[in-house]
């Protein structure tokens, strides 16, 4: 078995960290303690890291808010790379007019909004305007009445030959505190696409387009390698996986979906094996 | 490929006819059109039939009563055999006590409460009583908030360590006359199914459970072989799979499910094949 | 958690066992220890039993003489229910001519020819008599040479719409001391489903046809209900949830593929749950 | 529906075209029928192009070495971007030291053997060596005997907790003119991977990382965008889906896997919509 590493020596072998977000820099109860000295380390030893995240639900800019709130101030807008920057990347580049219908809150498809299509909600979809509906993107499970609007959307996707783009993968996400957990758009999305028997486009990780986009952020500014970045998570099948394909070396922490009891037998069962282990991502 | 037969002629080398009802028997305009001569026809040959269905949302007596407002007077409730009638016999013999938990509408539960125990919504189940939970029961899309049951149902099963039944195995229902569907009861447990990890029961054609039960029913009355029944469906991979795997022979009618421009395509494509193809199961 | 119990006073309240083979019985070392006196114990308690067991490799004749060899004299082709006996039950049924074409051992398809059909192995299919071919089954993962014969059964599969019959649910099987496992004929079966996109027939736990088989051999000979039937088995996703949805008590034992260790964890997370657990199925 | 094109127009667009190997350049009667001209006018009108195909099965030089014997030599090594260079390059960066095992030819073999490791087919591998192997690579379905060789890769996988490394996703490829196909090392791989439940790391279309690595190479001499880029292919759940979400256009060409009669029900029924379709990628 690989051996629990400190994580200061893993980040002092790399010139770029990526971050995974929930589990990895915060969980429901907030920050994870002493988080904020991990970001003092990076900044002294002027190494550069990156938020790498399947969140559609904000802008980065609201993202990255969230944690100014909680005293974290060095993860600013421009260090977070989410799977909703991708949707957006492809709305500009694939879908020219027409409508965008979504599923979501109106703050996630404020974010979408951007790349001057017309985004309209699943519910605001009717004879009038259906055959100008030339997307489909799913952004948050909150938002819409799910009886109504999901019926509404297989219909739209019988009717309507479009692209239908789920801008998060995870199928659940943790609620405070109780070990309660909530349904993801990405869990909804399975669901509508075995119905309907379409392929959707996911974006987020483990696909590995997430990581391109972030390696191509960095090469704009400076010249790295693949080998240069380590990817910290703490999910094996999305932030593990995701990132050793793509090349990567990996730090798989327990302060999130991986409990430290079980962190062996999933790794073995699942043969999907981080580059190193460490209990936490602070740097003391 | 098979030749169009006719109804008549198949209908006369069998003694007991098995019936799927949606698509065969009605569909969302009411009854097929001369539907009941097919009825008249069997009554004065003596033959037996059954109605074989994936409906759980009301019970027996509800669904034939359905067909006698439409006019239809020979579809008595001791004639239908249901996937609901499985889930509770399931209940009946599998759970002894405590509280059975269900998604569905009132009606629905009335039906399976009659086995003794006691039926609440999933609503209803808090923390005062989740403990004496000890089954949960799928019966309807309608009569719930799915966004606040669904989400109550994932942690309601990783709590509780509990059979977890599904009395329809459809994803989608038809709605009239538009072309458009709704989401069922079947489809909305895959996504929980998948969601939460744990294996479901399932109760419904394909699975010859439902077609032994019925087998059982007439072979309690008189002596008979699977050689003896036929059963008429609309649809590839419940009716005809399900009742060939069980050793019946089988019509596929193009009243419902399957085209008749699809049928042939179809069959090659899933590699299911029935005995015959009728247009419809109309006795002329 | 659900307590270890003794196996003799869960035996004492039902009429009929039903016993899976391999990890029940035997494993590769030979018999389990002591397992003849639990037979002993039903024969003087004038209590029935029967083999309920995914093996289409051989007939209940030679499957009783390994037994026999092994020294369980108790154990008769009588008292064996085998997947294999439903792929003959089907052929029988459904398939009244022409060439039924197999991937097994000569002796798996020697009883299956039985049924009167021309039974040859798919090595021997060609262009001359392919057009005669009515049914494909899959009996065992011996007999024929896998790159040819495979790649020859999915060109079958694409040329003929026929029924495929599998008469073995199992992915795979244990060898013999060293923890190795060898791929059955199930595994290699999903392959070919998937590539051809067709659907296959599956006979074996844990379907409940092969429960419902058993269950009408005793019916045949005494009055009983499904009450009066325990099921013991030592694997979660077949034998227990087969019998438990067929609606009968079941006993895990921990003697094959459940190890006692693992039991409670597999159970909460599978959300499969037998009614007893034991450490074996023998009586003291 | 998309209206039919011509492809030169298409072509007039793009600077960097993006062809698929079979089914768009050759057959297995050989090359498409004047598909010379296209690469002379793509010649004449200074467009860069390259070979995006799932062949892991050989190195660069070898493939372009097929196309200069069959008379096209405008494909030369560096025109090649492969599955199996992906597999290399993990390898490259992933695996450090100790064996490679394979499935596969020695020819495939030869290929990722560049990088420094030691490779050895899986029948090599035995009790003295199988500490040593750090990956997994499945390259080809020839070179082996399927019934020892994927049994020993089953317990090989089941010992060691190292990568599985697919370098090819088709499950078929076709075979000469008889309409014939032959499973492919992706179909294999999908079989091991459902039997010993772990993660394989699969490279090749549609996944993104190929394209990516393409277009990676012709930002290395130009400075261009995935406006760019057209991509052209046979398949829609490959070629054109895998195209469309990493940001390029897209043409379906109908001289492969898509049949001009299927094309329109494929697209909708998939909901996968290429931005152009064309009879052949044929430059008149």
């Amino acid at each position: 078995m690989i051996e629990l590493a400190g994580f200061r020596n893993i980040v002092d072998q790399y010139k770029i960290i990526f971050f995974d977000a929930f589990g990895v820099l915060k969980n429901y109860n907030g920050l994870v303690p002493g988080i904020e000295k991990t970001f003092d380390y990076l900044a002294s030893q002027n190494k550069e890291y990156y938020i790498v995240t399947n969140d559609a639900s904000r802008s980065p800019q609201e993202l990255a808010e969230t944690y100014h709130k909680m005293g974290l101030k060095a993860i600013t807008q421009d260090r977070i790379v989410s799977s909703g920057m991708l949707a957006k990347e492809y709305l500009d580049l694939k879908v020219n007019n027409g409508i965008v219908a979504y599923l979501g809150t109106n703050s996630s498809a404020h974010y979408i909004d951007s790349s001057g299509l017309h985004t309209l909600p699943v519910s605001a979809i009717n004879y009038t305007n259906i055959d100008q509906v030339n997307a489909l993107v799913l952004l948050d499970d909150e938002g819409f009445n799910w009886f109504d609007d999901l019926n509404k959307t297989i219909n739209l996707l019988r009717k309507r030959t479009i692209p239908a783009i789920v801008a998060n993968t995870d199928n659940t996400y943790p609620l405070s505190g109780n070990n309660e957990v909530a349904i993801a758009i990405g869990g909804i999305a399975s669901m509508i696409e075995s119905i309907v028997g379409k392929r959707f486009i996911r974006f987020g990780k483990p696909d590995s387009q997430l990581f391109m986009f972030a390696y191509d952020l960095i090469r704009a500014r400076m010249d790295i390698t693949k080998r240069d970045i380590l990817m910290v998570g703490d999910t094996l099948h999305t932030d593990i996986i995701g990132a050793n394909k793509f090349g990567l070396d990996t730090v798989l922490v327990l302060t999130g979906n991986t409990l430290p009891d079980d962190a062996e037998m999933r790794i073995r069962t699942t043969g999907i094996m981080p580059t190193f282990i460490c209990n936490d991502a602070v740097v003391e």
